[in-house]
């Protein structure tokens, strides 16, 4: 379905939201996509692009500690914690225009459009545009947020960007950032102070476009367990010399592991369970492979995402258990690198109920959904502060110029957006 | 078991035996394992030492017009078809000391003690020396025995060698062999001159020696069906956002595919056809692969072996019938470069009977084989000549220096083709 409000709802909204992409766009432009490099000048540019708009709009700005910028609409009960919403304006090279700024634009309309009609909530409402969210430059992700909740470390600061080796440290520095108290682990931002954080982003996959949703609410953010590489170790031998039951081939078994795991990941999706899981990279050695070489080894990634831990957890169980079997039945052995986690985050089920309820109420399908993608509401999320995500349909991924939001849709994820501030914040 | 003749049966045979591989050894030596290069210094010197050998135990020697050598024990009937027998004496480099000299080494034991013990058979015997049969240096194989038969074009003597360069042609000018009459494809030996090809070598593969068996008849050489680059296209993604209803895993596909193909494998042995099946090379590509990006594109090689031309059409037929389900299922595509084939050799019936009768006869166990290696044997029997093959146990493989044959296990081998070449010239 194409979603669309009553006519007229919001047309200044509108205007303001096409008017503030065309100058991220234009600011951005790098001949190829959009580039707003992470602490860097194009990242800046779009903090004051955002900034000038909202003061312009009669709206408080300021930058925090780390160097994010942020909006206020003081509530009507300074003492009691605020609402916040946002997301960040920096991007990948030759990315989109709407990953990460999609969510700062949203809030700042839904700001501006309470300031007009002159509703003041009882909470404060706070907006972030947040820096540091991509990891294409430093090689860490969500930066901006780790860094206000004391995340961020001595180690991470020496991280070099990319191409120039500038240090993380230094680019920080560089845009105002007070790299003391981070590098120190300061927490600059209390998340008591925080009754919730609400994201808007686009959809990095195809799903909403399948399934015809505008909207969808976020319901979690997967987790992922991983092994960067597994070495199946058979006997390589002469492909035409020896019979089946003397071979070793670690081919063969590899490829009935991998056809096992998919099996079970089907079972699972069977039972109710979140899962997505990816081999991206396997291989054969070229220093030894050949066609008539039955080979000898093979290597590959392991990788499972999931909201929940307790499936991560089953899911490589299955895993284990699925290597020992065919190592014995197949004279193999898999030798995995170190296992890798990172933790799924649950968004705030009240919230996520609230937000449900008011796309319901627009008359709009409600199918919530899982994020694969991380965001910084998993950091917010996990540093205490209740959490939740509202995505916006997108065609074409992110992390590419080819990424389509339909401002129509965006509109529709801005109301939803307001009307739970407005719920928060009263 | 151990086979083992009765005690004293050939003891000079065998002095001679160890006193022409040492010989060859030393010549070969490269200080890694042995190099006799085909055409080259290396396989001329091993010529030299057994045509050295030949003469001094009263054999008359010759070098043919591919520079091949033949050593003749003249029959009683010199009209009638000969019997020949032998194999090759080049080797891959840092290869091993058996591969292909035992054949010879065998013949020219088994002419020396019909010599010695008087016996003149009705039917002249020729052993032949054979050149070039590793692919290693030309990139083409059995070139000694397709000269013999005119099955070596323009093309081929064109060939340059690995390394230096230089072209087959000029290579084979250097050691004597009429390239003129070797460009044109005439037939330097007239098929029908020749009763039968007798030919003996160490096993290539584990089978002989997880069997127990000394020696063993060969039934068929193994011909091969093959695609060198198979690549199965599906669509990259980002691994958490896609969920599995959306996406088209090129790596998931194609496990699916081979490991059918592997069962396909294991129910046509249960049905007692001859078949091997690799997938020697596989790899996602690096240029675009990562361990969070769903695989888009996976590349791989297709192999199957058979004594059975309709075996290997059945398991080709069924790779295709694979490859449109999974497609259909999968929304993926299968690309094959062309179908390439090289025709199994059956080996002579009525000869494959007369040595198992003989293996029999010498209390040994009978289990007959297929050679899945190339030999030229293929090249006689695809020429008319009634072929034979017998191999001899052989630990650890072939072109490599860890070949391990036995000489008690050669010296029963060589007992088998005298018997033969006895019966056969009568």
């Amino acid at each position: 379905m194409t979603a669309s409000l009553a006519p007229g709802a919001d047309a200044a909204g509108r205007a303001l939201a096409e008017e503030l992409f065309a100058a991220l766009r234009r600011a951005g432009d790098d001949g190829v996509g959009i580039t707003r490099d992470s602490y860097g000048a194009g990242e800046s540019e779009a903090l004051d692009i955002l900034d000038a708009a909202a003061r312009e709009h009669g709206l408080d700005t300021t930058r925090d500690a780390g160097a994010n910028l942020v909006v206020t609409l003081p509530g009507s009960d300074p003492s009691i914690p605020a609402i916040a919403c946002g997301s960040h304006l920096d991007s990948v090279p030759q990315g989109g225009n709407f990953d990460g700024a999609a969510g700062v634009i949203a809030g700042l309309l839904a700001l501006v459009r309470l300031r007009v009609e002159g509703l003041v909530p009882r909470r404060s409402i706070r907006l972030y545009g947040l820096r540091g969210e991509e990891s294409a430059a430093f090689g860490r992700a969500y930066m901006g947020s780790s860094a206000l909740f004391g995340r961020l470390s001595h180690t991470d600061l020496a991280l070099p960007r990319a191409v120039t080796g500038r240090s993380l440290r230094d680019c920080m520095a560089g845009v105002g950032a007070d790299v003391e108290r981070i590098g120190r682990g300061e927490v600059l931002l209390d998340p008591a102070s925080i009754a919730a954080w609400l994201e808007l982003h686009i959809e990095q996959g195809p799903v909403m476009v399948a399934r015809g949703l505008p909207v969808s609410v976020v319901t979690g953010i997967r987790g992922n367990v991983r092994h960067r590489t597994v070495t199946c170790l058979g006997e390589a031998g002469h492909s035409g010399a020896v019979p089946r039951w003397l071979r070793h081939d670690a081919v063969f078994a590899a490829v009935e592991l991998l056809h096992r795991l998919d099996g079970h990941w089907q079972a699972l999706l069977g039972q109710g369970h979140d899962l997505v899981v990816t081999t991206g990279v396997l291989g054969t050695d070229p220093a030894e492979h050949a066609i008539a070489r039955i080979p000898g080894l093979l290597r590959f990634s392991f990788e499972a995402r999931s909201q929940s831990q307790s499936t991560l957890d089953a899911f490589h169980d299955l895993f284990e258990e699925e290597c020992r079997r065919i190592e014995e039945e197949r004279g193999v052995r898999f030798e995995a690198e170190r296992r890798l986690d990172t933790a799924p985050a649950v968004m705030d089920p009240d919230w996520v109920e609230r937000l449900r309820g008011i796309v319901r109420r627009l008359g709009l399908p409600d199918e919530p959904m899982a994020s694969g993608a991380g965001h910084d509401a998993a950091v917010f999320s996990n540093a205490g502060v209740p959490s939740v995500m509202l995505f916006v349909r997108n065609e074409n991924g992110s992390h590419n110029p080819r990424e389509a939001m339909e401002m129509e849709d965006f509109m529709v994820g801005t109301e939803v957006l307001r009307l739970a501030l407005i719920e928060g914040a009263a």
